[in-house]
């Protein structure tokens, strides 16, 4: 089946987003076509727009607009001593999700992966470092990275780097997930949950 | 967490699509922001192009482009005695697949629905009926509708309108499962459903 050639266009714009498949995109080619003209078009104008306005903060290379520091870096609220290293604006989010954290972010754009040929260069590393040059008085890096071999391979990486210049470097602590079931939950995480065991 | 206006403008429309909940909405819009400037720029505009180009086919009603008929109703090669009347251009397509059919289309964009307040007027019926006075030379409608309550009671409607301008009505053979959707049905299935219609 040929559809006409903007059809075809569109389907194959969908399908180059994560997670959409064939019939995924196709149906989400027609849904849009079956909206008002006047949708259509917000929905183009808003998808240049971001395209535009978003850029990355300066300082945390989170998402913001015009140029300049982000929501979370101007907030005189935020706990400046402390900055939390993440690999995603999207595991950014998922920590502000939790309304525990009150520091700040350093977003690096990715982990290294020499199998992907990522290296520390192609992360917002240098960045950090000249972060911490700039403004002395952080006291605490918190290491939020997947434990995945990439993220503890940016750990172990970041750590070494970046002892010369804060006192304290932390990293998420393993354990058991809540709700969880310890029989259902493997053994290295159970160690791990053992290992770092706390008084009751 | 509050994300720049423009990114939470950007979730908000990827929330719109079917299948696309808060999750998903952010991994594509992520995933968007990603892209090359120049591709943010393409997406945008090959959805306002497909938004602009992409019409209904006068004769059938599927998608075409510039007001004229579609590649389908102007393909010289296919049997013009034939049309298959189909409730979405998405299931004609499915239709398509099976490269079995070699007639015409008719797509009704939707089925009789009373629940929903959906009656033949608001169906593509009227344009049928004068699609067949005009060319007389049709000698089967082969309804294609899914075996849902809303596909029988079109059938079914459908059979008793259009008797007096076509000799022989059939519909699909029964091999589809009853409650099932067409365009979720595999190529196989599909190509012996029509294989095996019946008449009316």
């Amino acid at each position: 089946m040929d559809y006409v050639l903007p059809l075809t266009e569109l389907i194959e714009q969908f399908r180059r987003f994560p997670g959409v498949g064939a019939k995924s995109a196709q149906r989400m080619a027609f849904q849009l076509l079956s909206w008002d003209k006047s949708d259509i078009h917000k929905f183009s104008d808003i998808v240049l727009r971001a395209g535009k306005d978003i850029h990355y903060c300066p300082d945390c290379f989170n998402f913001s607009t015009g140029g300049s520091l982000c929501a979370i870096c101007t907030n005189e609220k935020r706990d400046k001593k402390t900055i939390c290293v993440v690999s995603s604006a999207r595991d950014l989010a998922a920590l502000e999700r939790t309304l525990e954290y009150k520091g700040l972010f350093h977003v690096l754009h990715g982990l290294i992966s020499p199998m992907d040929g990522i290296g520390p260069d192609n992360l917002k590393i240098s960045q950090l470092v000249q972060r911490l040059a700039k403004y002395s008085d952080v006291q605490e890096i918190i290491l939020a990275l997947s434990p995945s071999t990439e993220g503890e391979a940016t750990t172990l990486y970041l750590t070494r780097l970046l002892k010369p210049f804060v006192s304290k470097i932390t990293r998420l602590a393993f354990g058991l997930s809540v709700g969880s079931d310890i029989e259902q939950t493997d053994e290295l995480t159970l160690a791990r949950a053992l290992e770092g065991r706390k008084d009751c």
